[in-house]
Parts: C-alpha cells; sequence; structure tokens
C-alpha cells in the first residue's frame, strides 16, 4: 500500500523489472531473471488490470527482436519513459471527454482517490473533476472518505485542495442523504478492472455509491484508460478481488478501536455491475455499457 | 456524546431534570428551575423523539395534581425508576415481535448501535438480533461500523461479543458487496424519530443502507418504542436533522487524518423514507408504512 492506484501500481512494477533487470551482467541469465520478476510482481495484487497490462506490454515489446543485453536494458527504460508520457496524452483525453458530461454549475461526487498521486499523467475520474473546474463548470466536489484506507479524506482531499477545487468530504455512509439534500450531476469513479461487459472492479464502496445514484437518477461514470478493460473476462463476477487484512479495519492510526475478538471483513474493491453505469470514459470515446451489446 | 442512543439520552435527561430538582428548597423555586430545566435538556439534541418525550411525559405526571414539593421530588424519582422497568418490558416485546420476521439461519446486518448501551431495557434493533439467536435462528450478524463515530466497530461488536453472536464488521461503503455476496435476512436498526408517515429518522448511513438493502429485495426493519413514532410530524422532511462537527469526521482518535483546509461534512442521521421500509416494529405490532395510509 505504499504504492497505490491500479495505473501508478502497474507502473511501478515496470520499474521494479527494471531495477532487476538491470542488474543482469551476462544475456544468459536475463530469462531466469526476467521470468522471476515478472511472476513475483504479477502476483503482487490480483485485481487491477494495469498491472499485467503493463508487464505484457514490456514482455512483448523487449522479445520483438533479439538485441544485445545493454540495449535490452536501455529499451526497458525507453518504454517505461514512453509510457510515463502516453498516459499524459491519455488522461488529457479523458478529462476532456468526461467533462463534456457535465452542464454548467454542478456538484460532483467522487470516490476513493485518482488523480497523480494514484495514476500517471493527470489521473482519470480526477482528471474530470479538474478539467471541469478549469472550464468553470464545476461548483463543488464531494470527496467519500473510502474506508477503510480513507484515500478520500487523506488524498483526494489533498489532490482537491491543490488544484483550489471547492470540496467537501462525506463518510461512505452519508451517499443518500448526500443526493437526497444536493443537486448532484455526475458521479465519478475511476477502476481497476472492467470486464468485457462492462462490470468494473474498483475501490470497495463503487458499487454502493452507483446503486443509490441510480436511485436518485444520478449518472454514473468510470474513467480509465482503454488498458484497463479486460477482453479476457467475460464478466464481473470473474475479476478476483483481493481481500485484505481484518486488521485495516479495525485499527486507525496505529490505535485499535474494534473490541478484541471482532475481526472485520476487508474486500479492497467491489463490483459494479454495468446495468448501473452510464459510461466508461477512455482515451478513444464513452462506451455505454448499458445500452450497448455484449463486446 | 457521553451519553449516546436516543431512548438513554431520554431518560437520561429525566435523570437531570431529577438532579435539578432534587436540589429544590423552597416551593417558590420549584417552577422556575423546572422549567430552566426542561429548556436546556429539550435543546440539546434535536433529532431524537425519546427526549422531548421523556420530558413531556414528566411533566405531565409530575403537575396532574398538586402535591407537596418532598413529594413532587420523591415521584419524579419513581416515575423514572418505572420508565426504566417499562422499558424492559417495551423491547422484550419488540425482540420477541421482531426475531419472528427472520427465517432460521439468517445472517441479518445492522447499523450504529441499539442495545443496552443506547437504550434502557434490551435495546431495539440489538434486542431482536439477540432474542433471534438465543432462538437459534441467527447464524451471523454484520455490523456497519458507522462512521464517522463507530458505534458499530466500537460498541456494537462489543455487545455482540458480550452476547457471543458470531459477527463481522464492515465498513459502511461495502453493504453492495455484502449483499451481492451474503445471504442476508433483513437489515435491523433503531431510530431517533419517526413520522406519522412512517419516515424514519436514524444514524447517518441508515438510508444509504436501506436503499442498498431494497436493491437487493432485504427487508429493512426499524426497531423502536411506540413513543418514538411523532404524530406531530407529518414527513420526514420536517425532522430536524442535527449537523455536528467537520472534525469529528475529519480527525479519528485525536489524529487529524485530512489536510488542512479541507472540511467534512457532518449530517448526524438521515431520514429513510417510509417507501423503503418493511416493517417499523414496536411494543405494540408492526406497522408496515409503505402499504398502510398516512396514520
Amino acid at each position: 500500500m505504499t504504492i497505490r492506484g491500479a495505473p501508478l501500481i502497474g507502473q511501478a512494477a515496470g520499474w521494479g523489472l527494471y531495477l532487476d533487470l538491470a542488474k543482469v551482467k551476462k544475456d544468459k541469465d536475463w530469462s531466469r531473471v526476467f521470468k522471476n520478476s515478472m511472476e513475483i510482481l504479477a502476483a503482487s495484487r490480483p485485481t487491477g488490470r494495469n498491472l499485467k497490462a503493463a508487464l505484457e506490454k514490456l514482455d512483448l515489446s523487449l522479445h520483438q527482436t533479439p538485441i544485445p543485453l545493454k540495449a535490452r536494458q536501455a529499451r526497458l527504460y525507453k518504454l517505461l519513459r514512453i509510457q510515463e508520457e502516453e498516459w499524459e496524452t491519455i488522461t488529457k483525453k479523458i478529462a476532456q471527454l468526461g467533462a463534456t458530461l457535465l452542464k454548467p454549475n454542478s456538484n460532483v461526487l467522487t470516490i476513493c482517490n485518482t488523480g497523480r498521486l494514484a495514476t500517471l499523467g493527470r489521473g482519470t475520474a480526477f482528471a474530470i473533476i479538474e478539467e471541469a473546474f478549469r472550464q468553470g463548470k464545476l461548483r463543488h466536489a464531494y470527496a467519500l472518505e473510502t474506508r477503510p484506507y480513507l484515500q478520500g479524506l487523506r488524498l483526494t482531499a489533498w489532490e482537491l485542495k491543490q488544484a483550489k477545487i471547492p470540496h467537501t468530504v462525506i463518510t461512505d455512509g452519508m451517499t443518500a442523504h448526500l443526493f437526497a439534500n444536493k443537486k448532484i450531476g455526475a458521479f465519478f469513479a475511476g477502476c481497476d478492472r472492467v470486464a468485457a461487459n462492462g462490470d468494473t472492479a474498483n475501490k470497495i464502496g463503487t458499487h454502493n455509491a452507483a446503486l443509490v445514484a441510480q436511485a436518485f437518477k444520478v449518472p454514473v461514470y468510470i474513467a480509465c484508460p482503454k488498458e484497463n478493460i479486460d477482453p479476457n473476462i467475460a464478466s464481473g463476477d470473474k475479476i478476483p478481488i483481493e481481500e485484505r487484512s481484518s486488521d485495516e479495519v479495525t485499527v486507525i492510526s496505529g490505535k485499535r478501536l474494534a473490541p478484541k475478538g471482532t475481526s472485520a471483513w476487508h474486500p479492497a474493491f467491489d463490483v459494479t455491475p454495468h446495468q448501473l453505469i452510464s459510461g466508461i470514459i477512455t482515451e478513444e470515446g464513452i462506451w455505454r455499457p448499458n445500452k450497448s451489446k455484449v463486446r
């Protein structure tokens, strides 16, 4: 959890691979180190798509044509740098596309942390909010605190503050009360992985907020690069959901708040069914999975 | 927040009144002290019904017939003791009625804290869960941690543990994921005030969980004494909702987790519309507000 946010995890894994392979002195050691490093990194977090997407892309690019060891190491470095540049372009497009979905003077809700602290480039859902603010369309951003890790309270609030965007944090249970009392234009979330039918795995609480948004006719938008869409997974029930330690719920800032003997359930992600999603905003356009056939 | 839980607040106010009036030495001072004490106590928390109900009942009982000062003080003491006994009977009835709503081998969800730490007698929603467990009908209880005060994580978990009921805490955002993955028989909540049409004010997060429960066809039950139903308030939008300090969200266990300059919204309660409520369980029976005419 030192590095978090599916896109950033993907890129960090790429740099991990680079650091391992930069140590290789003899060509004959390359394959063993490469395979070992890939296995460890790919298994580190199961839910997000970017981790495997990033590693697969590097694997393919590195092994297209046989080149000497030093050139291979240099190519890996360059590929990672290019990837960082590409994300700037991708997230700029996502931001611009997403901002078109908001009417002037809108309030929005977001979950978890999806800005530069969690991704490469401008971020995903956060980039849309920032772009809408830049265009003068955004009145106020509400950030779900996003228990148990409180990424909303700690990180998104910080990013909103840095961007000078008027904002308020709410607890995850306040969503219905928010929608019942304030006019909210949209709920924007990032994602860890999208199944081929549009079902979306994202931070725990997204499904909850999306259901409540639907009850109040507030559109739910997912923002992510196209690489987050996993064509190999037909529907959300096939996305592996990482379960993390109970202590991450029961202990806050080092202090145990639950009685001894009580444990908590800690699925780190949930799956929002595609029927609840008004649009998935990628650099290539807005996909409306609840109106389209299964890809 | 040293004393919390609408029923317990009502009784504590009664004892506060007693303590003030026990100091009165001369009959001529009674009215002034009584009026002053009533005003302060009645204004201390706006949302819960029990506070005003308890004070009004004491006011009525004390001033029915003129009696000497000492007798009046003694009567107040006795009335408060009787009230505590009555709650044992009332909550026993609520527990038994509520338990009939569960099928054998049920899992349930609950919010906030509704046992003896929050009420008189056995509690409200908690008493039902405990009774169902005693009858062998309950498999597992899930407790919403109930941010920002974490009454579920800190208090309900403790009460469940004391009662040896198998339980797990979840964060407020996990509700949809819980219902999607585990079979939940019912969502039981207490309440602070019920309007005449059945709209129910309860701990922030109740509306949220009720909406999600409805989406998964899980029945939502409110448990409370009949006194919580306020015939003077036609619908939930007329119930005053207490808003508390932002710091109670941004600071946990004395540590500020939000960046400086970020504030949080902190409505302490929300209103669940009667359409989402399958039944309101009182000592007099189960009222189904979504199927009945407005009383």
